[in-house]
């Protein structure tokens, strides 16, 4: 593990964790990119704070409005209008959408419900998070509680430790 | 001035001006977008921790490499050849090329040099802002001291700042 990102439990700083994300990258010669709804640019944000950070990071599409969803990354208006935009099925094209429009090797998606309201039917806190890269899709499914902000940091931080997750066994 | 962002000197919070830029858009049934490239995101991350941002954020298009400002904001390619990235007509070309891009009747746009190292010539602290409009585009350039952080917490604050004025003026 890097030193970058000692796990001690569940708490590691999403700072941490986005400088081990860059070097993950830059030691396997990756690009990266995000595609953001709830978060809207905080996953990117947190990337780009990592100093040296322009030879690993694209950069990002918050496609806060659903129709964005669609023209900017290629999700299926069919998915969209079938589902709703907070979806495993949308988080995971979300992923795969940003790496062909930021020219990246690994997507990271966002989508879900910060609150205060419900949204498509979903409630408060649920949220899913995408990884695509060359060799694998990764989606999962998260409940989370607290206010909109807590839920906001949350899904920075499973979608930073899950793309951490996915370079680690990819060397 | 509204209550959420009453000024004192420049000690404005970034949460409380995000707030009334929403606010401001909300009262005048206008749309917004960001085109970032050295805040990475977080100028939407401030826009979109504001609960009920969905009703005038669209989203933001973070054209961290160079390229994607050219492909995805339509910043002409001779204009960033020219002059690098870092320029104030670059800036604006953001601005109005994000409103394109997320059908938002208001563009924001951040490109500067957060260091550590240089870029393109001009010295780290250098920041163009800029917010194009229905009626009007403005640029401002800025040179920041401190650090990677400060610079982009800085700039941060000087797009949602100047987005305010803007939107103030609008009326």
């Amino acid at each position: 593990m890097s030193d970058l990102a000692r796990q001690d439990g569940d708490a590691v700083l999403p700072a941490a964790l986005a400088a081990e994300v860059i070097l993950l990258c830059r030691e396997r010669g990756l690009t990266i990119a995000t595609a953001e709804s709830l978060t809207g640019g905080l996953v990117c944000g947190e990337l780009t704070a990592v100093p040296g950070a322009s030879v690993a990071v694209r950069g990002a599409v918050v496609a806060y409005a659903t129709d964005r969803k669609a023209a900017l990354l290629q999700v299926p208006d069919a998915l969209l209008a079938d589902r709703g935009a907070v979806d495993g099925d949308v988080a995971r094209a979300m992923a795969v959408g940003v790496r062909r429009a930021m020219l990246a090797e690994i997507g990271v998606a966002t989508t879900g419900v910060a609150g205060p309201e419900p949204q498509d039917g979903k409630t408060v806190g649920t949220v899913f998070i995408a990884v695509s890269g060359p060799a694998t899709d990764v989606v999962e499914e998260l409940h989370l509680s607290g206010d909109r902000a807590q839920i906001r940091a949350e899904t920075v931080q499973a979608a930073l430790r899950l793309c951490r997750d996915v370079l680690r066994q990819s060397s």
